[in-house]
């Protein structure tokens, strides 16, 4: 490579995006790259000229190693969607024109699907005006819906968390020995793909009974049903800890969220959801009369880097590495893939695949991954996730926090 | 001691409780004690002879090893209100009679205020009857509410996952470089007292900003200037994240969760607290339209012992460990109590203090430790916590998730 390169970070964080950066600076570092610079959020910041350059943070493994251990973007994020290139040449003529100006060869963007429509976009008008810079994705999002890859980087660590935290709220929930149980509704994120709260599953083992059940977005939620489920599980159990979606939809085509209220929309059209498990609480505490909690647990399934998975930061690192790789390849309009090809120890390399098969494609709960009964997942989907929640790095704990990297 | 000894555990949970349970079970292991007997659910089980031999999960160190790093109550716990002794002497009846029938010499109970008021009612009871029976209270309750003693085991650990959490979720809602900030509220446990709020300000450091405003159940809660001070945040920053109390009151002594809707009330009369960040995000979305974020804490900052201070750890231990020492000495009706007797390095001692100086009341943040203003804490707090938070028990993670020990 000859040029120098920029990196950046969109869409929702992740406790491992920052990994991914970390990883393009370790592969064109030792390339022999001159400059590379760091966008301050996203493309947008990008076309107002706003970057950094990394080596004033990175340029000793200290460094690097707090970036590891940071949540959220480090370089900053967006939620800027380009528009299309007919009738708004003007954006794309000057994303060209910043790169030619600092001698950027390549753009490596991390992010989920409509990060990767971005590099889409951006390839497409580099190919169409026989541009020379070269586009490259880096898979990033807890949501774990990309299609091709195996699973997203930032998956694992959300799992874990998601886990973990499960397994302690269980324990909470059981401590009392009521003659009447506690309900409690945790509500996970995922807007329209289960891959989060089907993680879910992953708090049951030998020492905990897990969850008494999992509503995934993938399956129609019908309120009377669940209501009967609880009447059920509330006779025989003195503890009942239930996961459920935020994006649980009923029959009609409405999230259980928006039942009785207005739900805001955000630049991707996207709603924004919240409020399921405390409307799912309240429903049963009226029907019921038993005790109910509800618990969301909110940004920091996607923030806590404290509990992150060591699989998850290494895949993170592998993807923006490998992407600096194949982009040294000549490659162009990829995204960087992760390939499972080991079970038993398992294994996963990397391959860079063409951007069209993955912009705008989401990808969901395979339905052979969910029990008969709609309320739980298979083994299929425990030895799939399972491998992702593995290892922990460490925080370094500085005045009883863990320490992070932070901008200047 | 000749007899044997009885442990229970009453009231929330905390991440370190049972290592209050591990310390009684060292420290009368130690002694020679024969039967070292649980009670399963507190007073409430053991009225009914529901107890465990300890022995059967910690008699090899990696039971006490597991059980130090368990969440909630290992015993089971319970909300159990003893009577007034006058006309209902057939409770305390029984449970002496059960204490004889088992040779139980000394009981121990885990608790906070309401926990400290049933060992004072039986060591009354004891008192007045001749009984040789001994009670001895262990401390025990994230809200730090307990007098005489300097802090309470429990406190540090949930002051741990706040300001670590809070540090987290500063990161992610800083990352968007929106014109107009997102107002991310976090609400925190703590009825009356504003300890577990008050460590919202140990998330400031070199690396992190720290939160905008804290809003301690100490000071009068006015919703307008709450509206102001957040309208003047906006204007002057890119992220904004709140802290507040649960138990936050307006002038005319309502809780701000209860404007507008009904609460629900506990055993001990105590209101169910819960949707105080939620009316307040909607209150800050309608005034300004802003977007705004509602975070609830829930249970988990009394449950993360996957983030334990080893501090705390220590302590809670070390009080468990001391009231068996203590009621060796044939001490009873008495809690022990944590004495800081050096500042740098810290340094902690414990005493036996009489339990009628101390069940049934409550200690609040000192007035000397809110700013001026009522929306921040001082340097004299962050020297009182600051040390309650050092140090990590690392867990023993089994297939991705923390191993805890549980019942059969």
């Amino acid at each position: 490579m000859k040029g120098n390169i920029v990196v950046g970070q969109s869409g929702g964080p992740t406790a491992v995006i920052n990994s991914s950066v970390a990883g393009v600076y370790a592969a064109a570092k030792k390339l022999g790259v001159k400059k590379i610079y760091g966008m301050v959020h996203g493309i947008e910041g990008f076309l107002e000229d706003k970057m950094i350059d990394l080596a004033e943070y990175l340029d000793d493994e200290t460094g690097i190693e707090l970036l590891k251990r940071t949540p959220s973007a480090f370089l900053g994020s967006c939620r800027f969607k380009m528009p299309k290139i007919e009738g708004h040449e003007e954006v794309y003529e000057k994303i060209f024109e910043i790169m030619e100006k600092h001698d950027i060869e390549c753009l490596f963007y991390a992010g989920g699907n409509d990060s990767m429509d971005t590099v889409k976009m951006l390839s497409d008008y580099a190919a169409a005006h026989n541009k020379p810079q070269r586009f490259m994705g880096v898979p990033k999002t807890i949501d774990n819906d990309l299609p091709v890859t195996d699973h997203c980087p930032g998956y694992g660590s959300a799992a874990k968390y998601i886990a973990t935290s499960l397994k302690e709220i269980i324990r909470d929930n059981s401590s009392f020995g009521a003659k009447k149980p506690t309900i409690c509704i945790v509500e996970i994120m995922g807007r329209n793909a289960g891959w989060l709260t089907a993680a879910a599953a992953l708090a049951k083992g030998d020492d905990c009974e897990g969850c008494d059940a999992i509503y995934l977005p993938e399956k129609v939620f019908d309120i009377d049903q669940f209501v009967a489920d609880v009447k059920d599980l509330a006779e025989r159990k003195s503890s009942v800890v239930i996961a459920v979606s935020e994006g649980v939809k009923v029959a009609d085509g409405r999230y259980v969220c928006e039942i009785g209220r207005e739900v805001a929309v955000d630049a991707f059209g996207h709603k924004q959801m919240s409020g399921t498990a405390v409307m799912l609480a309240e429903k049963i505490a009226a029907e019921t009369g038993l005790k109910t909690r509800a618990i969301e647990f909110s940004t920091l399934q996607r923030a806590a880097t404290h509990l992150a998975s060591l699989t998850d930061i290494n895949e993170a690192f592998q993807v923006g590495h490998d992407a600096v790789m194949a982009a040294e390849e000549g490659k162009t309009g990829m995204m960087i893939t992760l390939d499972r090809n080991g079970e038993d120890p398992y294994q996963c390399g990397t391959s860079a695949y063409d951007i069209h098969a993955i912009a705008n494609v989401e990808r969901k709960v395979p339905d052979e991954w969910i029990t008969a009964d709609g309320k739980g997942l298979t083994e299929g989907y425990e030895k799939y996730a399972r491998p992702l929640i593995m290892g922990e790095l460490r925080p370094l704990f500085v005045n009883g926090t863990p320490r992070h990297l932070v901008r200047k």
